[in-house]
């Protein structure tokens, strides 16, 4: 090959991202533009057996200009996206005036084409994997020096649950007190291998309503509810500090009654706003009650529900005990699509006595079900740079 | 007839007493025996003419014991009611100690009977309008000189709500700060003829699922939820001024805005307990809906909402705006039972444009509307005494 510039050459890397899902909420932002929240938020993340999401980067000269696509349809690059590249061609910038013998990569056109392995309609919020992966991507093509966590302040412009799909198992995200940000950046605070048991049922609800998004809906609340600060600031911090304690110690009593309620303090909130915002309907009580009934069979809490900002029930609980809380929803919704794969062979139906009405909402409302686990944090899959120059496998 | 006593000699005096609704909710006891609120509420009560409960108070030698009969069924005497007729009785000793020449009837049996003019499914609290009509009725039995803001703290003690009950137009109840409850008393804000056009729909809906109920759905909440405090202690003292304020102006947006905040954030509370404590349904949320589109579509609020401890909405609204706002309802409700009394003849149908699945829940949900009014407290019917001297009409 000559050391003429070739003109078509392709640069990219491949990663996948993980889905999390939230334990302590993240709702309310101190700086919209930075993203910057109110609270600390604290996640567990899901397994990308079952949900990840797959982006690819490319930068090249024969590009036009940069490009966005979404599961395979073109999608504007929206601020946010714009914010995220930007900072991460500075990073690479930088790397090329140190070492001017570095291809110039982040002059190029970058074209970002990215996918879900999940249905959007599973109401499993996409932008937290995303954006991880898109950052995680671009850090790969421009092989950045750069930790997870740098990257995690990076994702976290992109979109604030994104910080912590940087990482695997137990993820928080601090608060930060700094204006610009610097110190708002999510941590490893255990790895999946520290309590690999854990696993979740995401119930899917049908007949979704409109939500009102959760990027409107925090800030109706920053702006309205009188219960939002005492939570955020009174309330808060010492549910991070006693989340942490329940994960290090794999207390899972400790940890599922800390969801519950950190998940009920969040809607609690949603309805103390003006106008009031739901996203808990009918179907979503059914399947508190329905875990309101397993931990008082059980003598003890070894289910334990958390809502984000929809209907869809996400339940928490240790692979020891899938027969007595995923079985029971199993003998409720075997009928229900999402058993047939390798993790619903595992479980077995267990019937408990349950009220005829909360069996009937949740036999009419749910059209699915999702098996998951605590799992790892990003993978590069692929990078495809000028020799190896550009990037090389994490 | 002979200065011989009469032992079959039966005084009696029968009273009828309003239901309230608040607007600012008493939610949570400092002291469950007295039924001391951890904050101050406000109320409107309702015309007698839609709901009331009617009582009769007798007593007579020759009974055998005291006794309660609620809607022609004999009901045991709970410590609650016997604490309500020692206070009484208390004060009719004290009256009788004064001047030997009175009957004396604190001696004698009583018999408490007590009807409501409404289905006790209609989910509107009948314990405020029947421990006040209880504790009028007796006062009435034995002529006690007893202001009703006096009476207001006995009443309390049957069922803090119903010291509000004593009053018609506007009343509050004020926390109070001693232990013995002598400051925990309502009094009369504002009287109906203040800012008579305030009226209220009621949606009763169906299969109302088994409830907590409110007594102990309150301590749940005391003993439990994060932000209990919050919301009593910095909150509610506030609200209280500005909900006094806008009866005191007759401002219905003021008054409407309060009113859809508190109720909002009394459900909240109810959420943000261990476990979660759900009074809202599906059938409450599409009430809600259906307001925020009337205000939206009226630009400003002319339509407020509260709900109690039950998935029943009760809407507020002016009689000059009774077609935009129970109009609404009726373009949606037609068919639903309860138009077709004198308030009902009033109302014109009013058709907004309003999501399907709102208007489907609430005619497949509300199965009764009820149209009432801001009304007057406690009506004295009639009491028999020997030769007038127990007691005379108020």
């Amino acid at each position: 090959m000559s050391q003429e510039k070739n003109t078509d050459e392709v640069f990219s890397a491949t990663v996948t991202a993980p889905v999390n899902i939230a334990v302590i909420k993240y709702w309310g932002k101190r700086d919209t533009a930075l993203n910057l929240p109110t609270n600390s938020s604290f996640s567990v993340t899901l397994s990308q057996d079952d949900l990840c999401t797959r982006t690819t980067a490319s930068c090249s000269r024969s590009y036009a200009h940069d490009s966005l696509e979404l599961n395979d349809a073109p999608c504007p690059l929206s601020a946010r996206y714009l914010a995220c590249l930007a900072e991460l061609r500075a990073l690479r910038r930088a790397l090329e005036q140190a070492d001017p013998t570095l291809p110039e990569l982040a002059a190029l056109p970058l074209r970002i084409a990215s996918r879900n392995n999940f249905p959007t309609a599973s109401g499993l919020a996409s932008s937290a994997s995303g954006f991880a992966a898109l950052v995680r991507a671009v850090a790969d093509l421009y092989a950045l020096p750069a930790s997870p966590t740098e990257l995690s302040r990076i994702a976290r412009v992109g979109s604030g649950s994104a910080s912590r799909s940087l990482f695997g198992g137990y993820a928080g995200w601090a608060r930060g007190q700094r204006a610009d940000g610097a110190d708002s950046e999510a941590y490893a605070a255990f790895p999946a291998s520290h309590w690999p048991e854990m696993r979740m049922l995401v119930l899917v609800t049908r007949d979704r309503k409109k939500d009102v998004s959760s990027t409107a809906g925090m800030q109706v609340t920053v702006a309205t509810s009188d219960l939002f600060w005492h939570r955020a600031d009174k309330i808060v911090p010492e549910r991070m500090r006693r989340m942490e304690e329940a994960v290090r110690d794999r207390d899972f009593a400790a940890f599922g009654a800390l969801a519950m309620r950190d998940s009920n303090s969040f809607h609690a909130l949603c309805l103390d706003s003006v106008p009031p915002i739901f996203y808990m309907d009918d179907a979503s009580r059914a399947a508190v009650a329905v875990v309101g009934r397993i931990n008082e069979a059980a003598g003890e809490v070894v289910a334990a529900y958390s809502f984000d900002a929809g209907p869809n029930a996400v339940i928490f609980y240790l692979h020891g005990n899938r027969n007595r809380v995923a079985g029971v929803f199993r003998s409720i919704l075997g009928e229900t699509p999402g058993w047939d794969g390798e993790r619903g062979k595992k479980i077995e139906p267990s019937v408990l006595d349950i009220n005829e009405g909360t069996v009937s909402t949740l036999q009419s409302r749910v059209k699915r079900v999702i098996l998951t686990a605590v799992g790892e944090g990003p993978v590069s899959v692929e990078v495809k740079g000028p020799n190896g120059v550009a990037g090389s496998k994490h």
